[in-house]
């Protein structure tokens, strides 16, 4: 009985976490809390789709199991869209829609490793594809990145074994924020290929790249589909978190590994969302460009800003997408500081330590605020807070 | 490169399977198909509870993430439901909600157990418990049945080895039908504490039971968190199976562990489908009650039917919830035999070598037939169709 289970082998998911850290504490009318915590939309769908969402409960087929990779119509017009968007031909049967980009991943890790295999992970990773990583018994290797938060094929390189099967990467960066730039995923695309192994991109934050136009041109390398596997989520740009819909985007023999596991874990996505996602590749793309504008002006508004706080020692690493990575100047550790931060300031964050391996000193620097759902006026009084704080400084001789 | 990936360890998911036998064969329209191959209401849910689900459009918690486990309500009203049904005490932190009863399946199979366990399944099984079995590394042990489809706890007990994490039973049975007398659940449940293991009990199909009352008493032994994990789905209730949602009734503690794996896979089961689980609830008993009524009379006409196919050497094994498990008479296994009903009698059905293992002659015996869809009417043009079989018996002078 000494064997672990699968979820044993993992550590507690930190959005649930940090959600703990809140309950029972009252924050007052004047200074309400400002939840940076979470990358999700607060507000709904706009009317129109919500509209067209309460129709569909009029239509049988809503209310039914439908293909395991998707509906049809969903896939085709996923597949006409990144066609689009990568100037390349994706055609639907390369295209899986999952319940959410995270069953994205796991689908994608189940289908092409096994137990004992090695997966690169650039640091800081995302949360949940470390903890799938540790259920699936595959071993994550670190690829540590410098202070630009990007990884270096070299790098990457050193640390391929035989047992390597894929290298995951997520651009635009959560948590980091960047947005990688072309070469960088095309040296770590040629070093995969170059290896036989998967070169894994999530892009669930695709849409709110403040480069326009497509991000990189992988898609239109010959024989790409050996090699890259996209995911992607619908969450995000149609504000459909509820729903549970993403995708991959993928060769078809690898896609039916995939519906394997989506079978036995999901059945199929759920219907709605599939419907939701289907309208608004059909009628929201102006949308979306003007809620990746409002996403590209708070950016902004946190570059104004950021210089008070350098002035007090911060730095920032990385941002984009949602996403500001930042290295704090206090002598305490983020873990530490991310409760202090919400009965001091009324700021939930997530710590850099949710980010990185646990012997990594590098977590205890930094904090991640997701600020996408953060107004000017309220990335104002987030700066305001942190200005405020006068915490023991890291280097001084605050012994803690 | 010659380990497998997790679902490279897995067989091609039967229902997308049986779906493809279809594709391009046409049915003349006085001989429509009769699709009995899955377990599914083809008709939409009520017409109060699709207006609820309209409505529901114009919350904005829908369209949000929510709770890990579950929308706090629908697990209070799940957990008072459970403890009516059992007369038992069931409180809202024993429940944990997930995206269809499958994912209920595979996340608690992920908090008990670890690559190299064992889980005893009785024959036959429900294909996409084998599935994920094989997927997360757990060695399945068939637990053979009689021909009364009923696992007995000795012969489980002669397969119980130190790496064994669960006996895992379905009840009522798919695709067996049968229902599990309270005797037969307590004599595993005994063997399982014993033992120190889970005894797993998924009661998808507990809301057609042909018993009334709590089918089992054992959420009324003391110290049962310990030992029972039951799983649930509210598709069939409500035909709510585009939805997706499930749930565990579990220890607390499991479903701590449950959470890893829900937050990584799911994030969170559909919100629409939880609010609509929710309304069923408590709206719905009554239509649930004429909805179990109306299977068990097609339950009665398949009884009343079924002597002219056992002239024929038909035998009936098993006949409950949505399923007649059934053995026949004719000298080509059922795996070939399942194409041939296609083409020849305009029946899909899913062949027994989809419920056993490869070596296990039991499986080319049988069909399961799903007949939930089929009014008494069709009931009969069903079985007007096997009764008119003319392919050769098996111990006849029939050689093949």
């Amino acid at each position: 009985m000494t064997q672990l289970s699968r979820t044993q082998s993992t550590f507690t998911p930190p959005v649930p976490e940090a959600k703990r850290w809140i309950e029972g504490v009252s924050f007052p009318a004047d200074r309400p809390l400002i939840n940076v915590s979470q990358a999700a939309p607060v507000d709904p769908p706009p009317a129109a789709l919500r509209r067209a969402m309460a129709e569909a409960m009029e239509q049988p087929e809503t209310h039914l199991y439908g293909p395991v990779l998707g509906l049809p119509a969903l896939r085709i017009a996923l597949a006409r869209d990144w066609s689009a968007h990568y100037d390349a031909e994706v055609s639907a049967d390369q295209v899986a829609i999952t319940a959410g980009c995270n069953q994205a991943f796991a689908a994608t890790m189940a289908a092409i490793a096994g137990e004992g295999d090695e997966v690169l992970l650039p640091t800081p990773w995302y949360f949940n594809h470390k903890m799938w990583l540790d259920m699936q018994g595959v071993r994550t290797v670190p690829l540590p990145t410098g202070d630009d938060l990007l990884p270096g094929a070299e790098d990457a390189r050193a640390l391929i074994s035989p047992k390597t099967r894929a290298i995951v990467l997520v651009s635009p960066n959560n948590p980091g924020g960047v947005e990688y730039p072309a070469e960088t995923l095309r040296a770590l695309y040629d070093l995969a290929r170059e290896y036989g192994i998967k070169l894994i991109v999530d892009e669930t934050y695709k849409d709110f790249d403040s480069r326009s136009g497509a991000p990189h041109d992988l898609l239109r390398q010959p024989g790409h589909e050996d090699t890259l596997i996209q995911l992607y989520s619908f969450s995000k740009a149609y504000r459909l978190t509820g729903h549970r819909v993403g995708a991959i985007i993928a060769a078809p023999g690898l896609l039916e590994e995939v519906e394997k596991f989506q079978d036995t874990v999901a059945i199929c996505a759920p219907q709605l969302g599939q419907i939701a996602a289907l309208w608004g590749l059909e009628n929201l793309s102006q949308w979306v460009a003007g809620e990746r504008d409002e996403i590209l002006a708070r950016r902004e508004a946190i570059t104004a800003q950021f210089p008070r706080l350098e002035a007090r020692g911060w730095r920032l690493k990385g941002l984009g997408a949602y996403f500001a990575y930042v290295e704090h100047p206090f002598a305490e550790g983020s873990d530490v500081l991310g409760r202090k931060l919400v009965h001091e300031a009324g700021i939930l964050a997530l710590p850099g330590t949710m980010f990185v391996p646990p012997e990594d000193p590098a977590g205890a620097r930094h904090f991640r605020f997701a600020f996408a759902n953060l107004d000017a006026d309220a990335i104002t009084v987030l700066f305001d807070r942190l200005d405020a704080l006068d915490w023991p400084l890291a280097g001084t001789d605050s012994p803690s």
